[in-house]
């Protein structure tokens, strides 16, 4: 039978300081820097729930509201809501700290996707992904819809076959 | 009335070499890195049909394939789709090449939006986007339907009402 | 009267992938890469107790035991021990983790001490730093004798006035 | 017997730009990022005395003086000053110049201590390192007292066993 | 026979973003950076000719006009211009663009000459590079007066044997 | 009249320990990093001969020999030869070191030259250089030469104006 391993397991805490190579002209940190130290968390967390290398699969949707400024602290929270033979999704909060003026605001959340490779880079299983806490079971039960919209956006799965998203667009 | 542009006139290719701070343990290309880098590809064409900095707004589901290894190549190209008032959205094609062993493989794809703004960070209005490919014109059409799904998994409008990508889930 | 603040706010966690550029010719992570690592946890941290702008002034020995390889997650714990008028020492442990073999080891313990600045770079007053744990209350009760030394060793006081020091090197 | 070599042999000079990453939201270089350059220029002086490879041991009380501003030049002096069996203590003296308005200052000055190993990372002997200079006497001399005292720190040698150190503790 | 291969099969453009850390303190583009991206453009144009490992030989004269700003787009395109048994001529043009004010300057020209070499570093080979269109051919034909000026400052031609560079400097 | 300056005050001397980033598949120094290293250097030199920011002018053609491995110690050594109102030209010599194995070649010599400016980014006078050493007074005289060939590669002097270099190429 499969291992199981508590989702909280694989909590991973990262924190960081925004540095002006990380910035543009306006002095906010750049998109693409914030979503490779998502990148970075997420597969800490992945590698911590399988103890494999991991790569990354895909990264789901993300979405940027404030500017978050030089010498601001960015923190980040990445544990994986569920796994899929050898594949785990990892969910990532993001908050960013203006510390001398006490401000701190929730930034991003995204879901990124890995796989557990073995030293040749084949695909291997990983332990089931168990949760306890209210809000690990709320994640896990939507990880099966968030698969099958990877799975149609990536046009591996028919949309009218993705049954959990259909029943979304469906009226009463 | 407002300004036109042709989406061409965005159009940006960036080549890079794979080196090693980029890789992981397999001497592979990070994830995040590779977004890091479509996001710099993409914020140049934005910036090239607005003629102002730019900021990412969103990123839509990446999937990653093929490892890209160390020493390869990596090639993108980035020209915007289509733009909404103040927004863009740009579309970005990723290869990769091991030039020693003649290989190109197409690696990814992904669809960033960014916005403009002026000098204190405020939305300002684009020109508007102009398709004149057959291609182009494919891309102009499906960015309403991605946009409704942007829209969707923000949970700023309800599935209901996104009326072009329901079509999508109905059954005959 | 001076501002209370628990010890325990200033707790900062930062986890970081050991990448290639950070290593030496044996795959070691430098001892020199490492504290920039903990400079920049406890500086936040410091920054978190005084609500400032923090600089370095001084850091205690620190001593490296076992290599850490590349690839590897270091892990580094920060919180304030105790504050003396506009400076604070900042404890660090850090840990390093090789997941795939599944073993993680204590690998440096440290202090640093930070001065508090206003925007032209002038030391200003922090809270009072309060202790709760048993540990923290010891990490407190040292802070005492570790300052003296640091004066001691910067030429600034007597070795005979430091009272606390001397009493370490007296026979019963 | 125990080859032997002079101290000066060793000498390293190094010097660098302070540029915007290495500085913090004041526009001076960042406590961690000195230390970096320290150790690096430490480490090629081991390695010239030793010639092999070296990894840190330890680093002895450093404290930060004078700001270093963005643009300044930084030069780092150093040299071994003693070994015992398979490692060294290393000096380094640290200036900081700005040089449009011609002011050069001394910034710090540290002891790192440096292990040679071979291929497989395993201690190894080094030369015995013989100082001519007055000055290099003088840090010969020093070198056992502060090697007591990174054993004492480092809960390795009782206090009162650390006779060299003691000595300075007591009265009349 | 040896292979022919069109130059133009060897075009390479590369799109950058200038960076704070690429930047002096007049905030312009170092042009020492400037050359480590020349050189990374052209090593990409010279392994597309030849599919091959290439190791940089030589870099001629490269002169800077105007100063590139922090926030520019740096484009870059190499082609390679003549081969020479193991070696190949590569020829850059750089232009600046500040986008927001919708100015683009031509900011340099250079010619970087590689070798191809084995996987043990060896020289190898490369196919004869065929240019056709004007532009081409001009820079083909240019190729071996380049080559006499380089041997001559490299010491290993004498300057009265460099019958093609002595042409330029004799009267009527 | 113009104040005088001994070449001797412009000497710098770096050294650089060569890291994985800096590095090809073949695990070689790149030449554009190396180029990189020798700006910084050079840029420091005319600083110190100038006190003045400076910027890069141009760059005589460099040629590269041997490989210089990862883990390689780099010294370069940079001095003005010789000013022209606010332009310095800067003589810089590269040594490679590997130091296990104990040996050290001289890897690349080349001259660049910089222009001194004000605040403003304008060209400001500097002090006459003045050689000394029979090595400073033969790159002294030798700078007025080098000086016209780089006017004639650029464009501004006419061959047959360029009464030094002529001579060069003469019979008899």
């Amino acid at each position: 039978m499969r291992k199981q391993k508590p989702v909280a397991e694989s909590f991973v805490r990262m924190t960081e300081l925004v540095l002006p190579n990380d910035t543009n002209t306006l002095n906010n940190l750049m998109g693409g820097r914030m979503m490779h130290l998502m990148d970075i968390a997420a597969a800490i967390s992945a590698q911590r729930h399988s103890n494999r290398i991991v790569v990354t699969a895909s990264v789901d949707n993300v979405s940027f509201r404030e500017g978050i400024k030089l010498g601001n602290v960015v923190t980040l929270e990445a544990q994986v809501t569920r796994s899929f033979s050898s594949s785990m999704e990892v969910h990532i909060n993001v908050w960013s700290e203006d510390i001398p003026s006490g401000t701190k605001v929730k930034s991003n959340e995204a879901f990124f996707t890995f796989v557990a490779v073995d030293q040749s880079g084949r695909p291997i299983d990983v332990p089931e992904a168990v949760p306890h806490s209210e809000e690990e079971v709320r994640l896990y039960d939507g990880a099966l819809r968030r698969r099958q919209l990877r799975l149609v956006l990536a046009g591996r799965m028919k949309p009218q076959e993705a049954t959990e998203l259909k029943a979304l667009f469906e009226m009463e």
